[in-house]
């Protein structure tokens, strides 16, 4: 069943409504949602509180760096990016803003955390017991659910509850009898906070109960700013703050007050307040915390809009009805542990984007100024070079109207950056430029391509398809940014000008074949002429001595220097030769050709799977564990995600069936240490739900999903024309992964894909798996 | 003839409309202006361009300290409270905000220099030739007039100008022929800067004639923000800028573009930007820079509203025809050199305060939100302990409107002030706090009294005078502000608690007495009974055994260490014992039985103007030089401003009229050292104009004025009505100080005062002069 749920992510405000009714029909597949799955290690997600795509999203910090000012770069903060790290054994306290599965980080605003006894403001050292005022804790008291957070704070003994809306974290303390309980709100502490990212705090105390204020920060968003208004459920009795900032400007005339106590307004640059209440035994308090990117009073009136009231168990379940209706847009059959997994990925999927925009539609531009969205719902946290592969195309086939909002809040980005371009890495109103290529052109293509969101015919988003268009070249042609003037001259990037030479030429030759695909859907035959032309610049970089993408210098020549496992200095980023050699997504059959063939080329995809990695290279893949890695083939890292789908368009497609199978039984475990990589806000959790449903977006810009091996029974997509397109895979377990046959609404399916229109007009797809392959099959 | 000129502060663009013709024959006074006046040593004024209460206030700095984040407190910083020194010998630049007269300071936004040759980004050092940027001058080549400022960059041979509107500064370069001429954007650069108050700044360039951005700095005023726009006459061939932090922010994917050239988004803490032309001989090139306190897009509005096109000289006529419609307020007939002292104190007291609102209406409040201001305009710079005396009197007689919108700018400080206050210090946004009383009482109660601006009956702007009266009774009642507690539970504030008890208990008093005037008029008696009984609180500090205000201990006893001439470490503060005894402005009846009668007060008095005030003492005289004290009276400090005219409350009132043609004659010289002290914002220079007209508000909240003896020859106030008030002193001279006679509207005057409704009413007041006292005059 099909419930709408646009009003959670563009009111913020979960109301039981209409929707309640039929989602009470509805499965309930919240419980197969384990927000706990990837905190461990290297997945970089976090157990704490969001709705899909909120604003807010809360969740506890573990954090064992200190970080008081110390101004030095400390290795260990990677660890921290989503600020929770299973194995810890301490919680710092609750802050309200995370990215999810990314692998550098930012965020982490507005900490609060509560305590009792003497008032301690450092937060203390993890493995010495009352150091300060971070607590131990055990997992054994704690639950971590959709928009639910659960913890004992065993030094306290105080219960932490955590739920949120989408611009508000609502938190729920329950105290011991205690005259010295508080709740401390830290501005100082941040993730990935090594670099005294902090600009600028300002609070004010606007009565016993209210408090706004704001951060500026200056980390991977450059120049940032978040408002909030915090409210508590019980007047303080009293409050205070502590400025940690080593100097001060002028105050001469400030000591007329004692400003560290029971003074309304506080400034600087590092700064703890704390709140004072006395409390009786399970007496619990309540605290709402509302976000702004543009203004305190803002941030009130979110507060005020979406959490009137203080019925924290109501908050959390409408938080988790609309996550139940997010998650029913597909809705699979399969054994429990394969739905943890696999609702735990829509989770994940879900999470990032996440909304930029206060309720009255204002939002900080690029170009620091307000805006108000006319007619679309902004977004912010666009890690594109991951997720335009498999993340934006899930959301186009399953929520189209959402990604078109999407595409509007990327062509915003691009009215308003200095520079006129399209996001790269769209963080908080700043273009932070992590990686390489212009991947949102691959998304706004895909759109334009798919007629999705704004660019469907009679969309109530409308939007210029042809100004849209003119943003991707504007931003392609950009000749000063990241090598394009030279990959524009050359053909090519030269790695003696760019480390990332040979990786950046690979990928701009894909958007580049995105580019000249919308251009031919709008007929503009001059832009797809100049672009097809550039996608075949992925040539340049071949040497057909070696059979390898290779570094090429400027006077034409390949560098002699090279080794096809390496990583690093080899004009590749995340990705050796070998994987990079494979990223030709929108023109495998030219890359197969180029290789000699399926002759050549089979035994050489085969090869990147069996082959045994030394070790000395493995040190040099990022953000992904051993178990991340199959042969030379790096699941963790995006550039391979493609790879084992090449064998659909070789002679033995039966290989991708298997590899599929193993790649979603290795690299996904229901457990906190189940990722085998960063999630890169969603990206893997993408690749994992195309994967277990069958098929694969090899090269958005087309419309072809290509076949794989379902990991599923069977599976519904609601679609949100109140279509469905069904899936089926007879016979299907853990050894029967290679596909005998299939239809497609009855009839034979002699090809590997499906197209995006035979989904979204709805329809039967129906596998019948067997546990040998059938050479056969797809042809 | 009156010409009304609000539509030049409310709407900023001065335009030549049907005023013109009216203001063509008027007298030209802004020949009488001559803005170098105090700019050497202490008068602490600026010489630059301004329009009346001016957001912009455009002027050359001469600053010499070094101030790359040098981070120690310089004592020379205090030289340049206005940015501007008269016997350095070079410039650094022409910044766009500045306090006039001040004794500590701030702001110095957006330094602008023009260079040519190679490029120099560093200021360099005074005395050292090309060291830097900075260039000297000569005062040959320097022109100063209301609202223009002209000189000659020798280093460079360029000619610059400068004049402004309400919000924008134009700047006028006459360059030689070159093809490396620069215009320098320093960031960096600020006012009393040694404390690295710059928080953060960030600049956009739009295109290749405009730049946007802000800055955040943390100076006197704490938590500022100022945004601007930018634009130039001629495109800039290249641009570029240095960022100077010390440490930075994650930019690991920055490396893409060459941020240092050419590229259109530059943020840090310290920067400094620059544009480079090519230049033909004598060729000018026009910059405009607009402020806001809200936006760059308001910024930008202000710029497009006030000055659309490049015509340097209408901007500059337009801004003189503004001054000179100012001045014809008071006309007066005098020798010229009486004029420019005169004229030029009307000028500078309409330079401070300086209104803090874009054109549509927007400004930041003290609660760091944006507010727009309802039917009045709202001004910031209020200097109160200095200005509640004189400067505010006079607005209520020569503008009461514009008074009437300080008033509503207060109140709506009050609303929005985290403390729950009405302003002490208003500096942009912020509260400083600096010096002592809560004298905005003063001026509100005052403005209650005489119904003045919103308190008019009819008026455009109203205000409810109850809630007014409520604001001043909430602010005196704010226990755990500097004293409060202690004043209202004692009746005196205890010098072992606070350093500047006796002052600050003197000034109180007085404020309550204010109060209770309010509230009288507005019926309310229980106010009215608290506070005229808080009002006679003077007397707690009064030691009758030695008849002087002594500090006193919170046991009740005075203390026992006690020097009367010492103003440090005695309970006072700007002012000794000696003057501060003197300080009871509401009763000056009450304290001179207090003394023992005019027996013992005036010979007491008479000491005052007569004593040797040995070395040691004046060193702790803050603010002003030797000349500007007489005996033991220290003009140059505001608590002795009605000293003089207390001698109208004894029965040798003539005492009064010789002393004060004496410090009108001593204390203010038509030369750039002729200021004896800080001018304070205009209080200084209120003095000066009440007191050459002959008369003066002793205490701020009743309605009289005080006779002395005129200075002018003849003078016309011209009212908002369009009545004047006409003052003649016949015989007038150097020696005919004293008053031999008068008459009201051809009646007798026998009594030593007029009344606020004789003179807003009409009328002639007529002096006789003569070289003697006559003793009867007055009684």
């Amino acid at each position: 069943m099909h419930v709408r749920i646009l009003m959670t992510c563009t009111l913020g405000l979960v109301t039981l409504g209409a929707g309640t009714q039929q989602a009470a029909a509805q499965q309930n597949l919240v419980q197969y949602v384990h927000p706990i799955i990837g905190t461990q290690r290297m997945g970089h997600t976090f157990p704490g509180a969001t709705v899909p795509f909120g604003m807010v999203q809360l969740s506890p910090e573990t954090d064992t760096i200190p970080y008081e000012q110390n101004g030095r770069y400390n290795p260990d903060v990677y660890k921290y990016c989503a600020g929770y790290q299973y194995d810890d054994k301490t919680i710092v306290g609750f802050s309200h803003t995370h990215f999810s599965g990314t692998g550098h980080s930012d965020l982490g605003d507005f900490l609060v955390m509560p305590t009792v006894g003497p008032l301690r403001l450092n937060p203390g050292v993890a493995g010495e017991a009352r150091s300060g005022f971070r607590s131990s804790f055990s997992h054994n008291n704690e639950t971590a659910e959709a928009d639910y957070y659960k913890v004992k704070l065993d030094d306290y003994n105080i219960l932490a509850e955590l739920t949120a809306t989408t611009r508000v974290g609502m938190h729920r303390y329950t105290f011991p009898q205690t005259d010295q309980a508080h709740i401390i709100l830290d501005l100082m502490y941040g993730i990935y906070n090594y670099d005294d990212k902090n600009v600028w705090t300002y609070l004010r105390v606007v009565n016993d109960t209210l408090v706004t204020g704001y951060r500026e920060t200056s980390g991977w968003a450059r120049t940032r700013k978040l408002f909030f208004a915090v409210t508590f459920s019980k007047p303080f009795i009293s409050y205070g703050n502590r400025n940690y900032t080593r100097r001060t400007a002028y105050h001469g005339f400030w000591g007329k007050f004692n400003q560290g106590s029971n003074f309304p307004e506080i400034a600087g640059r590092q700064i703890r307040a704390y709140f004072d209440f006395k409390t009786t035994a399970g007496e619990a308090i309540g605290v709402k915390l509302a976000l702004s990117p543009v203004s305190m009073e803002n941030a009130l009136a979110n507060l005020r809009a979406e959490i009137p009231g203080w019925d924290f168990d109501a908050v959390k379940a409408a938080g988790q009805t609309a996550w139940n209706q997010q998650l029913q847009k597909i809705t699979i059959d399969g054994a429990d542990s394969d739905k943890v997994n696999f609702y735990t990925s829509m989770y994940h999927a879900f999470i990032n984007p996440t909304i930029y925009m206060d309720g009255n539609g204002q939002y900080e531009g690029l170009d620091k100024e307000v805006h108000t969205a006319d007619g679309f719902t902004n977004y912010t946290t666009f890690s594109l070079w991951d997720t335009h592969r498999a993340l934006h195309p899930l959301f186009n086939i399953i929520e189209p109207t959402r990604n078109g909002d999407m595409v509007r809040s990327m062509l915003a980005h691009f009215d308003q950056s200095p520079e006129q371009m399209l996001p790269i890495w769209s963080n908080s109103a700043n273009e932070n430029w992590c990686m390489t290529g212009y991947h949102s052109v691959s998304v706004v293509c895909d759109a334009i391509v798919k007629g999705i969101g704004p660019f469907a015919p009679g969309s109530a988003h409308p939007f210029d398809p042809a100004a849209a268009l003119d943003a991707c070249v504007t931003t392609a042609r950009h000749r000063n940014y990241d090598g394009i003037g030279d990959y524009i001259d050359l053909g090519y990037i030269p790695v003696d000008k760019n480390g990332n030479g040979v990786s950046t030429t690979l990928e701009y030759a894909y958007d580049d074949w995105c580019i000249a695909q919308a251009a031919q859907k709008l007929g503009k035959t001059d832009i797809y002429n100049e672009f097809i032309k550039r996608s075949q610049n992925y040539r340049n970089v071949w040497d057909p001595s070696i059979s390898f993408m290779r570094p090429r210098l400027s006077d034409g020549t390949f560098r002699t220097t090279f080794d096809p496992l390496r990583t690093i200095d080899e004009g590749f980023i995340e990705g050796n030769a070998w994987n990079y050699s494979l990223y030709v997504p929108h023109d495998p059959a030219g890359l197969i050709a180029l290789m000699g063939g399926n002759k050549r080329f089979v035994p050489h995809l085969d090869s990147l799977f069996t082959m045994d990695l030394p070790d000395k290279y493995f040190a040099e893949t990022e953000d992904i564990t051993r178990d991340g890695i199959i042969g030379n083939y790096v699941h963790g890292n995006e550039p391979s995600h493609h790879d084992i789908y090449l064998y659909d368009f070789t002679d033995q497609p039966w290989k991708a069936q298997a590899l599929v199978r193993m790649v979603l039984w290795r690299m996904y475990k229901p457990t906190p240490d189940g990722l085998g990589g960063n999630d890169d806000t969603g990206q893997m959790s993408a690749w994992y739900i195309f994967s277990a449903l069958g098929f694969y977006p090899v090269s958005p810009g087309d419309n072809k999903y290509w076949l794989g091996s379902p990991a599923v029974r069977s599976a519904v997509l609601t679609l949100e024309s109140g279509k469905t397109f069904k899936i089926n895979a007879s016979n299907q377990n853990a050894t029967n992964v290679y596909v005998q046959s299939a239809t497609l609404n009855g009839a034979p399916l002699h090809r590997l894909y499906i197209t995006y229109d035979e989904i979204m007009n709805g329809g039967n797809l129906e596998f019948v798996m067997g546990a040998k392959p059938n050479k056969k099959f797809g042809k």
